[in-house]
């Protein structure tokens, strides 16, 4: 009987924290979206208010002693609210570490360094932002120090974002994939090449309409979403029933809007599957950065740049854009996949995009460490990137300031969910190909619901309630391996003659 | 010295209520505009409990004492302060009279009856939200119970909406308008005769920008601001540097975007000419519905159906929709004023837009007083449009259904404020015109500036520092009457031969 009171005590503050979660995630979207220039200064102030308003709600002793009643009487408990108990556990213990002031201080910096951000981007110039950034590192050796405890000073963030996963953890995989990926990306790579495109002429609209379709056709419900445009596309939940995208389109190459599109509803695909009793609870959410990643990169890749996918796709294209009349399918498999040493990450193919990853977490960590400097940062990602992608950046704007990641208020702890992701998405696709048969065929054929729900059952419908390495465990079997990954680069890339022509 | 403490304290709780504020605005805006139907349930959960964490906040006892300290020490308070202050005790006044949990109650009732409301709209049937519009109304009773001294049970939501008036004070005022108006629209109005357009065949993009570039021109500043479209236009204010309009299309009729646009920019020139110091206070918005009214209204009618406006936006208008190069400026000054008998409230001329308010203000008060019952309303509503306009709405949807006023929580309080306008309007473009001479040639050159900044120095900047009817006051030396109003009217419709043969 006071377990039921307890938990209706927990569902009442579990619909405080949603509200202000929705309101702070509706803040950041409009920033990223409709904001007017001049709505900066007070957005930063708001945003750190909702911050600060929520970490005060999740520090409340209240909280604390109501979570450790729940939790003595864990067996007589519904199993979603045990797990729920569980999850929320560990978010009140992290974000007991800080003081309200600390995350209302990191929430203002970030919103204003956010902002100096996009100027310097625009002027090339990381002078602008040089200071600020001082700050954040900062202000994330601050947010450190309350994890005294911690093996390196990053792992807190990272093992914020992806729970279970570490410095020590990463750096193998990493180094790994490094040693494998550079010479692979020698043997195929043409020097200086320019991206292929999928030349359009029609306007914006018309390529946005398209994509938005394709993503509708896999399964992004608009009765309970929407597309916008973002120089930076994201993909939000506002709130159950609310989950939306963002698109980025190059007026000239449908390349950029399609996988933008596909990508971001790879995250919404996983939101919006999320089974309806979560709504509400701390459950409501995908469960880490890496997995979030992984139903993204599952779409963009391994559905959206397959030849199957391709057999679906061209004729929409085509459809809507006469001038692409001649492709065939093989063509636009290729120019899909072309792979070249460049220097935008977001722009990369498969095969480069790793590379892009681990420069920044490793540069992440050298800043942590000091061994880098803020002022050095321009000239150690120079470095980098000759030293591991045979490319170095004209300015900031297509190095060191291309990201927004480190200009939003701490730094660690962004980069390892990327390249989580496209090792779990291989290893999950895997499995669903496993169970589904003839997969290629289905996609081929625009027939996307058993995907879908199989990813739904598998992944989407848990939201957090297994942990990530324990969920990748469940679905695939195995624990993280790079192994399987680096296979399937090496099939696609290495030993498909059509792939390998296309490439060379 | 303490008294610069509880400065400081004020602004801190001033802080976080504009921030909440801000949230709460930018949920509302977004409800509006842009989201998807799948939110609105969580949407309305999520706003519920913003308003109530808003109510909390001006309820709580340290705010009152602090506001109470800061009234035994007025003296030596910064002038602003002290208005703040003052502002600031009345709105912790009202709040006190109602309990959070019935200010949450209405709040998540209000967002269902809204979500109700577009159906029933849609499908023209009254009967999808009467029921819902039952509990408004009994949700009103329990607001006008916490009123015991008010004189008739609507007078605190009028109080709220437009501090001094009152049901006593507005109903003589009203009765007078009605009687005099309903004659000159006998002596002016066609019966039947179709709703003059502005014809065009150019995309809603184009409207839309033209409408801007209006809006611009007249001093609506899109670095602070943005253009939205919405069915049911508003303009809002999101935060210091960000006040938005909105406008509606028809896709066929210029008028409808062109006065929707400079109307919402007119209340959005009120909320952008905010006095800089006024940021982050109690005092920064426009003081009442009324006086914000007569600003929208002041830019919509007075200038934007004058001759002299004409004169400057004929050119731009036809250099956007060359199909309209064959209006001269007297034409188009005719079209946009005709007068006819018609059903839309917020299509209505100048001559009939007051009947139309009248007949709610009054149904609100029947409907409070229960000499009407909401199952009665449709037919309440059709009898009095019958007798005051001459005309009988087809369905719901053109009747009952038209605003969306009376579908948001509670019912009384929000339509005296359009009439106040009206007559506000005239009073403060009278004094205007007193002060800047040859008005009519700087509107026909298009040199806004002189209008808005005055306007700006006399209404705009002060925000809430003076009450409405001082204010009024101050600006036009004169209490509230309708007579000028009246003549200004009866000038424009009677008496100039043009106008009168455009209607004739």
């Amino acid at each position: 009987m006071s377990t039921d009171r307890d938990v209706a005590a927990l569902r009442e503050r579990m619909h405080e924290l949603s509200a202000l979660r929705g309101a702070k995630d509706l803040l950041s979207w409009d920033q990223m979206t409709y904001m007017p220039p001049g709505g900066a200064h007070a957005r930063g102030a708001h945003g750190s208010v909702i911050d600060r308003l929520l970490h005060e709600r999740m520090v409340d002793p209240g909280l604390q002693r109501l979570l450790e009643r729940l939790r003595t009487h864990a067996d007589s408990l519904d199993p979603l609210v045990r797990d729920e108990v569980s999850v929320l556990t560990r978010d009140v213990e992290l974000a007991a570490r800080y003081p309200s002031a600390l995350v209302a201080e990191v929430s203002a910096h970030g919103s204003a360094c956010f902002e100096a951000w996009r100027v310097a981007r625009e002027r090339d110039d990381f002078g602008v932002v040089a200071t600020l950034l001082e700050r954040s590192l900062d202000l994330t050796h601050r947010l450190a120090a309350c994890h005294p405890d911690a093996a390196h000073p990053a792992d807190p963030f990272i093992d914020a974002a992806d729970e279970g996963m570490s410095v020590a953890l990463l750096q193998p995989l990493f180094t790994e994939l490094r040693e494998a990926l550079v010479p692979m990306v020698d043997a195929v790579a043409e020097r200086g090449e320019p991206r292929a495109v999928l030349p359009v002429h029609r306007s914006g609209e018309a390529q946005l309409a398209l994509a938005l379709r394709l993503a509708v056709d896999l399964g992004y419900d608009v009765w309970r979403g929407r597309q916008d445009l973002a120089p930076h596309p994201f993909a939000t939940r506002i709130g159950h029933g609310d989950v939306r995208i963002t698109s980025r389109v190059d007026a000239t190459d449908l390349q950029e809007t399609l996988f933008s599109t596909i990508h971001e509803a790879g995250h919404a695909l996983y939101e919006q599957g999320l089974d309806d009793a979560l709504d509400g609870t701390a459950l409501a959410s995908g469960v880490s950065a890496g997995v979030h990643e992984s139903q993204s990169r599952l779409y963009e890749n391994l559905v959206g740049r397959s030849r199957a996918f391709w057999r679906y796709a061209l004729p929409h294209v085509q459809a809507a854009f006469p001038e692409l009349a001649h492709l065939d399918v093989e063509t636009a498999y290729r120019a899909v996949n072309r792979v070249r040493r460049s220097l935008i990450r977001t722009d990369a193919d498969e095969l480069t995009y790793n590379l892009h990853v681990i420069v920044r977490f490793d540069l992440e960590l050298e800043l942590l460490a000091g061994s880098v400097s803020v002022s050095d940062l321009p000239e150690a990602w120079a470095e980098r990137y000759r030293r591991d992608l045979g490319v170095v950046p004209n300015g900031a704007a297509d190095g060191v300031l291309q990201d927004l990641h480190w200009y939003g208020g701490a730094i660690p702890g962004h980069f390892q969910g990327y390249t989580i992701g496209n090792v779990l998405s291989v290893a999950f696709f895997d499995a669903a190909r496993a169970a589904l048969g003839d997969l290629d065929d289905q996609l081929a054929a625009g027939d996307f619901a058993p995907l879908r729900a199989w990813l739904r059952e598998h992944v989407h419908a848990h939201g957090r309630r297994f942990r990530p390495l324990e969920l990748a465990e469940r679905v695939t079997g195995a624990s993280l391996r790079v192994e399987p990954y680096l296979g399937y680069l090496r099939t696609k890339y290495l030993y498909d003659t059509a792939a390998t022509d296309a490439v060379a």
